[in-house]
C-alpha cells in the first residue's frame, strides 16, 4: 500500500486518481496495475542479484497479455505452465528460446506444441519424457529439455511446499541418474540442464539461501551423470511478498550475497557453461496490482456496520481467506476516494477519530465473500472506492468469476 | 456415487458409458449432468414436502442454461443472484412473476432490470429499499418486493450460517416493523411477504425443523406490522448433501412432516393467503454431477503413486478442500473407466487385492491441486478417467477456471 501515491486525496495507480481511473475503466470492479511499480521491482531485484542472473517471470502469476508485453522486455525469460499461457508469452516480443514450459500434468498436445514452438520443456516424470520423445520424433525435430528435479529437502517457512517428501512435482532427486542416462540415448531431445523449486511465499532470506546451497549441492552431485554440460540452471524461486501487518518484507540483500557466493566458488568453476536463472511471479507484479471495487450498500446488523461493495471473492478470492490459507487474514485494504492522510499509516491499528472499525463483504450471497473482517478505514458511504492491495499476482486468474453470474472485471495496467 | 450406474463396467451418466461420452462431448476433462437424477430427486422432495409448498431452485448452484431449463419445468419459480443469473432464469419458460432476485450487494442497475421484468425483489436494506423506490418511480412500475430478515436465531450445524447474530444478508427481525412502516407508505412497492434463510448445507433434520419452526414463530410476530397480507413465504432451504462418507444423508420425513404441522396448525389459519416456499440448490442438482478427468501421468514419488489428471481445481475447486473448508476431505472418486464391482462399494475404505493406494491430483503447478488423497482405486493408467462425485452444484461456477491458462471445461446435460 506504501508504493502507491495519494493524488487529490485518493488512491492513485500510474499516477490517476482512483475515481477518474474508474470513469476512465468504464466500470467497477476492475483490477489496476502499476506499470512503474513493476519496472521499479524489476530493477530492484537485478540491482540484488549478482551480474549475469538471468532474471525469468512466471506467467502464471499473472498472464494479462498488456502486463505480459510490458514484462518482456524487463526480463530474460517467461515460464509457463499452460499451452494457453504459452501462446500469451509467444506473442510477446520474448524469443522462444527464452521460454519454458513446466507442470506436473502436461498433455500431448501441450507437449506438442511446446516442441513446435522450440520452447524448452521442463520434464516432471518419465512417462512425460517418454512422449516427449515420441512428439519430437513425429515432428522430426530436437525437443529442448531440462529435468525437474523435486529435492530431497523441502524450503523452509514457505508459504506452499514444491519439493522434498513425495511430490507430484518433478522427478525425485535420487531418481535423477537413472533418467540422464536415458536422456543420452535419446537423440530425440536437447539437454539443456535443470529446474528445482523447493517452495513458494517466502519472507525469510535465510530460508531461501538455505535451499539455494542444497540445491547447488545437489547439482554438482548430478552433473557428472548429465549427457553434456549444464547449459540451463533455474534454481527457482519463492521469493514471498507481505500480506498483512505481521509479515516483514523479504530481505533481498543477503539471497543475492548468497548466490554471488555460489556461482563464484562453486558453479562457475565446476559448471563454466551454466546459466544460472531466478524465476519469480508473484514477486514482480504482486505488490504493484490493486483491485478496486465499489461500495453498493452501507448497513447496520447487530452492532456492526458493513459496506457491501460490487464486487467480491469471485475476482480477488485469495483476499477472502478461501484460496489456500488455513487461517484467514485481512489483506491491507483502504478507501481508495479517501487516501492520504492519517488512514494510510495502518492497515488494522488502533481507531483514531477519523476511522471507523467495519466489516467489507462482496455482493455474493454467502457468508465467504469477506474482504476486510472488522478493518479501520475512514468513512466511506455507497459510491466510494475500496482498494485491496497485494492483488498483481493469483488475483482475477485464481478467482471464480463466473460464480453467482457477474461480469468479470475489467483488467488495466497503468 | 450409489446413484449413477455402471455399464460395460464403465461409469454411466444418462446410460451412456464413460468413455463414449467422452468421445461425445469430444474433449476432457467435462462435467456431466444426469437429467433423470435430477427429476427424481425433485420427486423425491415433492413426495415429502406437503402439498401445495412450492419448491423455488436456487439458479446459483448450478446455472448451467440446459440444466435451468429442464428444472424449470419441474419446480415452481426460481431465485437468482445477479443479473446474469435474471437472464438466464428468463430465458427458461418460468414466468417472471415466478423468479425472485436475492442477495445483499444488488446495484441499482441490476435493481432498474428486476423492475422491469417485473420479478420480486427480496430486499436486503434500507438503502436498498430507497434506491428501489426510486428506480420503480424512474420506470413508472411498482415493484414486487418481500424483505428478507436476517433472524435472531441460527441453523445449528449449518456448513455456512446466513442467519443470527450480526450479518451482511437481509434485515435485523428487530428491524423489520420500521421497515414494513415505509413500505406501508411507499405506492412505489407491491408487498408480497418475507424470505428467511438461517443456513446452508445442513444434514440434520431436527436442526431444519427447528429452524423452521422459529421462522414461523417470527414471521406470525411481524406478520401485523405488514402492509397487507401475507401472499410470499420462503422458508429457505438449507437441505445438505453427503461429501465424503462420514455424511449421513439427510432424512427428508421428520422436514415435511414438521412442515405440514406448521401450515396446518399456524400458518393456513394465521396468514391463509401466504404461499409457502422452501427454496433448495445443491439439493436438487448436487449429487446430480459428475466431473470426469483423464489421467495424463501416473508417477511414482518416495513410496506414493500419483495419478496426474487433466483437469484439477481450477474447475472443481471444493474437491480440492479450497473452498470454505476448514479440514480437506475427500469427495467420492472412483475409476468412471472401471466401474462396476467391489470398488463401488467404498470411496475410501480398507485396501483389497484389486485396488491400490493413490493421490490423484490436478495439472496445475501448485500443491493445493489435490483431488483424492491416499484414496483406494482400481488400479489407472494413462488414459483411465477418473470421476469426481458430488460435482452438480457449486461446482464449475464456483471454480477459478482461467487460472493457468487451460481451456474450460464441457458442461453437458445428458
Amino acid at each position: 500500500m506504501d508504493a502507491f501515491d495519494s493524488v487529490e486525496g485518493q488512491l492513485a495507480v500510474g499516477g490517476i486518481p482512483a475515481r477518474l481511473l474508474a470513469q476512465r475503466v468504464g466500470s467497477t470492479p476492475f483490477f489496476a496495475y502499476d506499470r512503474d511499480l513493476i519496472s521499479s521491482r524489476v530493477a530492484t531485484v537485478r540491482a540484488a542479484l549478482p551480474d549475469g542472473v538471468h532474471l525469468k517471470y512466471a506467467v502464471k502469476a499473472n498472464p494479462m497479455p498488456a502486463l505480459l508485453h510490458h514484462l518482456s522486455a524487463l526480463v530474460d525469460g517467461l515460464d509457463v505452465a499452460s499451452a494457453g499461457e504459452l501462446r500469451h508469452a509467444l506473442d510477446t516480443p520474448m524469443p522462444a528460446a527464452r521460454i519454458s514450459f513446466a507442470g506436473p500434468g502436461k498433455t500431448t498436445a501441450e507437449l506438442t506444441q511446446a516442441v513446435a514452438a522450440g520452447v524448452l520443456v521442463e520434464l516432471e516424470s518419465e512417462n512425460e519424457l517418454a512422449r516427449l520423445r515420441e512428439v519430437a520424433a513425429r515432428l522430426g525435430t530436437r525437443a529442448r529439455v531440462a529435468l525437474r528435479i523435486n529435492p530431497d529437502f523441502a524450503m523452509h517457512g514457505s508459504g506452499m511446499r514444491l519439493g522434498g517428501g513425495p511430490q507430484q512435482f518433478g522427478i525425485d532427486a535420487e531418481r535423477v541418474p537413472d533418467l540422464l542416462a536415458v536422456l543420452a540415448a535419446a537423440p530425440e531431445t536437447d539437454f539443456q540442464g535443470f529446474h528445482v523449486f523447493a517452495g513458494s511465499q517466502n519472507l525469510r532470506a535465510e530460508s531461501i539461501c538455505e535451499a539455494q546451497r542444497a540445491t547447488v549441492a545437489m547439482i554438482l552431485g548430478l552433473a557428472d551423470a548429465a549427457p553434456g554440460p549444464i547449459r540451463y540452471l533455474n534454481l527457482g524461486g519463492g521469493f514471498g511478498i507481505p500480506y498483512s501487518r505481521k509479515d516483514e518484507p523479504l530481505d533481498l540483500g543477503p539471497i543475492g550475497e548468497n548466490l554471488h557466493k555460489l556461482i563464484e566458488q562453486q558453479l562457475r568453476p565446476a559448471l563454466p557453461q551454466a546459466q544460472v536463472v531466478i524465476e519469480l511471479g508473484r514477486y514482480l507484479v504482486g505488490e504493484a496490482g490493486v483491485y478496486v471495487t465499489r461500495v453498493v450498500d452501507r448497513k447496520q446488523s447487530r452492532g456492526k456496520t458493513y459496506l457491501v461493495v460490487d464486487g467480491g471473492m469471485h475476482h480477488q478470492l485469495a483476499a477472502s481467506g478461501n484460496f489456500g490459507q488455513v487461517i484467514r487474514r485481512n489483506y491491507p485494504i483502504a478507501v481508495a476516494s479517501r487516501f492520504g492522510g492519517p488512514q494510510r499509516e495502518d492497515w488494522d491499528g488502533e481507531p483514531d477519530s477519523e476511522r471507523e472499525k467495519v466489516t467489507v463483504v462482496g455482493c455474493l450471497c454467502t457468508p465467504l465473500d469477506l474482504l476486510g473482517d472488522g478493518v479501520e478505514l475512514p468513512p466511506a458511504e455507497v459510491g466510494d472506492l475500496i482498494a485491496l492491495f497485494q492483488a498483481g499476482a493469483y488475483g482475477l486468474t485464481a478467482s471464480p468469476t463466473a460464480f453467482l453470474g457477474h461480469p468479470p472485471p475489467v483488467e488495466v495496467l497503468v
